[in-house]
């Protein structure tokens, strides 16, 4: 079993680019994260690519050899679709190929268009991550879905809109020299709390963006890397998937999630870490209770005690354990299908030293969360430095 | 490296159920692949789930977690979208995960809605497998596009609508005995000249039906079945895959489908078997013409010599090497996400002599070859009787 190593990695700007096709942006990703590599794309075996929804906003299902063909590479294409977690999940995939041998060079990524079907087509398109006959027929939407999960952990363990909105405040504060984020703005906790409820207890600055984007990650394997002279210090040494129920109404306990936590002990386990080395974190802020949920999914947290990490300052970039620090799906952007690789991207750079926050990661250890629907799908992974 | 056995198969009946969702069809052919392998759904570790168009027929996406709850299993679910290859996708990963050591029970399987969206809708639907932009927009529809390619085959090789004919009197007849099939019914090569022509040179009987429907295949490492005392005569010993350019304009030639080829050399290498040794095939007949490309990619035939296969006999019941004794896909039916895994029942039953044809097959060998869009995506297995 090799070592997989990050070799490079890219993005396009996060944002509005609704005149801008997937396979565009996806393009333009995957040229980033060649050049950074230095990897020629012709080694490239397999493309692993994410994306949620395609087929309704582009009317493209089938993208794989579209996006192999965009990324000028001629292997095999697969894509992946785990509603939000769709790209994490093409990254675990791929981290298994080069592992165990199947192949020495992976092209990961993903993309979506969303803003050219607006608001509304947007939220409708969304609620497909949800269970059709049973959530969405009845009217819930994502905002009212994680509204009610944030009632449930208010009513378990107490917390308020302040709480929530520290989280919002303390990424969008992270972004603010991230140039790839579609949010550099710094927010106050009383803009937050003033702007337009979504629904109750999520306000708009508790939700992330819509956003159309792109991410690219070329992970080889330790042999390829050495035997072609390539700095790639990052390594992917941990990987671990959980599932859940669909619906909400399927499960347990709502301010709690499973699938996020069998996720976390499956990557630790395989990294041979835990939470405690763990310096830094991507986690799956679409909206910020998701952030809350996600620290104790994680483990960084007992469960209730992660609502006031940000207030407390335990997250924020002076923190010990900084969340977030690309600013998160709330002020870097949400591109569903592309998010999953995105968060590797960000934590590679954090990693490696060339982020604009690396200097608040005290660490070698960093780990992404990436999460589906209302966290019917998670995929957790371990980055180390190695070199 | 373990290796991987086809612990037990089901399906559902194939045609049309347009009152039946998804998530009830995998249900039931999940069932069917549990009894029939001995093996209790608690064992497994992971489902690998191939769909193509639930977002637009069933406005559900983030089938995974959904389809892992039909079949009553609590393990990470993962939706594979390779268009009318999903599930041999699907099924591709998960025998790579069962062999290296990642999981020892995995069930793969697909499901496809497709019947509510009428036929409209349905060619509407399945034309998303194509380039949105530069052939959807232009008109192209699939029938359109296998006639491209049966025109280019005729004027390369030769070959007319009498041997395209022979294949689709051949796989109706071998599905007269298959009660999972759509069509159990004989035609002559009259009736299927005589019908309405499609896009000239394909009519209505070149073409597989619109098809709702189910399938599943329990995998298991060697170990497993040893251990667990199954019933596995069959193995998965060889999975290969290959891309194309997504476009046919792209294409350098449209008479050959070098995805498939590159695919089909892969299977054999892993196996370590040649295509003189297979005894029986399960191709993607979406149209006659496929049955031809499939043959040759398969290099059962040189380039130019598939067309009159049928004709000869070659290829029928009681031919050296009979071809889609399920009934393939022009006759069984085509539920695009459940075809690739469906090909796999359908052989591992040929193989272990539990199927009607199963006396028509001479020999140990057989290859399953599942095509996406224009032949974009392929994969190919080879399974082998190794009790």
């Amino acid at each position: 079993m090799t070592g997989v190593r990050v070799a490079g990695v890219g993005l396009t700007h996060f944002g509005k680019h609704p005149e801008r096709t997937g396979r565009d942006l996806f393009g333009e990703a995957a040229d980033r994260a060649f050049a950074d590599a230095g990897v020629d794309r012709s080694a490239v075996e397999g493309l692993n690519y994410g994306n949620f929804m395609g087929e309704l906003a582009e009317h493209q299902g089938h993208q794989g050899p579209l996006m192999a063909e965009a990324a000028g590479v001629t292997a095999p294409a697969t894509r992946y679709e785990s509603a939000c977690a769709s790209s994490g999940t093409a990254l675990r995939e791929a981290v298994k190929d080069v592992r165990n041998g199947e192949a020495d060079v992976v092209l990961v990524g993903g993309a979506e268009r969303m803003n050219n079907l607006g608001t509304a087509g947007t939220t409708e398109a969304l609620a497909i991550a949800a269970d059709d006959l049973y959530e969405v027929r009845a009217g819930m939407t994502f905002p009212a879905a994680y509204a009610l999960m944030a009632r449930a952990y208010f009513e378990a363990y107490g917390g308020s809109r302040e709480d929530l909105a520290e989280i919002a405040v303390k990424n969008h504060d992270n972004a603010l020299e991230n140039e790839y984020a579609q949010f550099q703005r710094a927010i106050s906790v009383e803009e937050a709390l003033d702007a337009p409820m979504v629904a109750d207890p999520l306000g708009l600055y508790d939700a992330c963006p819509i956003t159309d984007g792109a991410s690219a990650v070329v992970l080889v394997s330790d042999e390829y890397a050495d035997d072609h002279g390539l700095e790639a210090p990052v390594a992917v040494t941990g990987t671990g998937q959980g599932g859940d129920k669909m619906a909400l109404q399927d499960r347990q306990y709502l301010a709690r999630t499973p699938a996020a936590e069998r996720a976390a002990a499956e990557a630790y386990d395989d990294a041979g870490v835990g939470p405690a080395d763990v310096a830094a974190a991507e986690v799956h802020d679409c909206f910020t209770i998701a952030e809350v949920l996600a620290l104790e999914a994680l483990d960084f947290y007992a469960p209730g005690e992660a609502i006031g990490a940000a207030a407390r300052g335990e997250t924020t970039r002076d923190g010990d354990r900084p969340v977030n620090l690309s600013g998160g799906l709330k002020a870097k952007g949400h591109p569903v299908g592309a998010t999953g690789t995105s968060q590797v991207v960000e934590m590679t750079r954090l990693l490696r030293g060339d982020h604009p926050n690396s200097d608040a990661v005290d660490g070698d250890v960093g780990v992404t969360h990436n999460a589906g629907g209302t966290v019917a799908s998670t995929t957790v992974h371990v980055l180390e430095v190695t070199e």
